[in-house]
């Protein structure tokens, strides 16, 4: 049972870089998530828990990663071993069908777009934090991908910035079936305040919707 | 073989934790990571790093952890479970020897100390990526506790700020075997440029040392 | 007439600087301040304001500067032309009456401390940002010195990281009255929410105070 | 005589806002600095120091203001004066005119260009801390405009971040000649670190341009 209550007011969902190409059949990563992500049962989480967020009239953030632009990091000192990917991949090109949001999870009237971020942190070198204190955000839901780069990397700025923060274990992916054991079973445990299924998220919600006036 | 290179004006060695508690018989988390730290070799080659780092005329910076205080965290909106176990076990308890520095590792004259802690990463709510851009370090090689937590979080800082991050896997240690791994195999090959071994960063230090106008 | 209510769960008073080389007679630079401090009243001002706000059970938080110590800045790459002064004259040293708290304002029972800060802004390479989000502060009022230098650049700060921020002119002070001109009336009005004096700060603070079993 | 000497590889000019909207005929905000910019000669001085600085091959960033976009800060718990402004104003509106770059300072191959920044510092809630960092960045000259808004809490926070911060005082403008004193003779002296002018800067350039490789 979570022992967590997320207050409408003060609760936010993050949902980390929900592109084609890592959620759509065609995308150029989505093949080597396909089989945790299929295991998990990852897409249809991911609409269950958005529909239930925004009914509970809870706020959605949209946290993208930068997509790819020819010359991105070619210039820089030190890119590191996942930028060196994206330049060989494309992954996320802007302009691109796979730069563009999944036809499911593209931000709606009321949500949230961060900056988008170069590493793996949503937090790290963009207005995140900023937009969440204008909201009077407290608590955050990280769902997306990868479990152990991006969504491990913003969970653990959250915790670092003063949030009460949740994983969600099957809202989530990775590589490989031990990477979702560490990001949830050996990692998530040292910064998270709590880390829960879908279902029990679901169930921990305010069960009225706030005034549509703000959202609307 | 390391490819990187190591410039002396550039580089830095960030020890995260150097506290009894962690590293000293006796210390309060010392028994929970003796097997590991024992199979690694880990005091033994923290101290053939840190002399030859010291030798080669490169800057250390000692990273700490917040010392427990009575009253830590009890007001709290929200501590993470690390932070509970912190509560209960005084770990690094300010004015105890547990919180007093490894004899071996304790700052030297010239040595930068950072502000303490709160969570894992050495560089949230710190001064630690001021101290390093007064020095113009561009490199850092990133040791001591533990390799999944502290270690980790301010490595995928590091490297979120810009930083060249290098981890040295037998210069740090966790509490399990698998916890290692995680750091290592799975997860810091996504975010750091060089996981290399003690040895290998010696090797790959400058070797002579610099003008010790500076240092002294 | 304020606009402006302060709740009491969610507001916070930065005192930045509480020095006696501040605020005592004897101080280092108090000299420098006192043609402005008696002409505001500021040393009566902070003690009112300062009683007023823990009556009403608000949050208190003591914003200090770097207290200078042998070898500060001087092996930086570059310092500015305030750091070359506190070298000049040891400003707040560590272990000297100077770097004590004035006696009216040392931090009390349930006050919060922030790191020290080594420029202007109390929110730069420190825990206040931080410290602020585990209490749940939305608002921030920022007293103390000097209002153009660091109650400036934390208020400036403050702004960027989503507070309301409130500034009280006659709660400062500053080495020439046009510095204080500038403060209020030119820069100010561009990214402070309310600019007041300390009677109408008072009278807009809640009237009852909160439960106790949190601050004592 | 300038004191500071501007190191091809280390520095970077911070180019603020170049919108239409400020620095052009028919901008909304232009009539209001016209005055001041051409008392200092600023559309010259910004045109000769913009090419000094490409000739010498020193980097150039455009760190720009948030583009208004309908719905901006309506729904934010607090915003300040000058975000009420420029939600009346339609200040740098996206897709119009007056977002545009002035055509002389639009940002060329090699250029880099910072995330839009919500307030007044370039480096709150933005990447341009990393996109410097990349760089080997060190020393920044922070030109463009207002001189007490977006140019000073720019370079208060490149100060913070461990910058070498030079304010050029004929190559910004503001709405008053009173807040052009405060910014470079009251506060910009406590903490840039130099404040010259633009043929000051100029000679202080190095001579011969750096290999076109890097920029090309």
């Amino acid at each position: 049972m979570p022992e967590t209550a997320y207050p409408r007011e003060t609760t936010a969902l993050l949902f980390v870089d929900p592109y084609n190409d890592f959620l759509s059949e065609g995308g150029k990563i989505y093949p080597r998530i396909k089989p945790i992500a299929d295991e998990v049962g990852l897409l249809d989480n991911l609409r269950q828990l958005d529909g239930a967020i925004r009914a509970a009239g809870i706020q959605v953030v949209i946290v993208p990663h930068r997509r790819w632009e020819p010359g991105d990091y070619e210039t820089w000192d030190h890119f590191n071993p996942s930028q060196r990917s994206i330049m060989q991949r494309h992954s996320f090109a802007r302009g691109e069908w796979g730069g563009e949001w999944h036809p499911d999870f593209a931000p709606k009237l009321g949500d949230l777009v961060a900056h988008e971020h170069w590493g793996q942190s949503g937090f790290a070198n963009t207005d995140l934090d900023f937009l969440l204190k204008q909201k009077g955000i407290a608590h955050v839901i990280v769902v997306g991908l990868l479990a152990n780069t991006c969504i491990e990397s913003t969970a653990r700025y959250a915790m670092e910035l003063g949030y009460h923060v949740t994983l969600v274990r099957d809202a989530t992916a990775a590589l490989t079936q031990e990477m979702m054991h560490a990001a949830h079973d050996l990692n998530g445990p040292t910064f998270a305040h709590s880390i829960l299924t879908t279902v029990e998220v679901i169930a921990a919600l305010p069960t009225t919707s706030r005034s549509k006036e703000i959202v609307q």
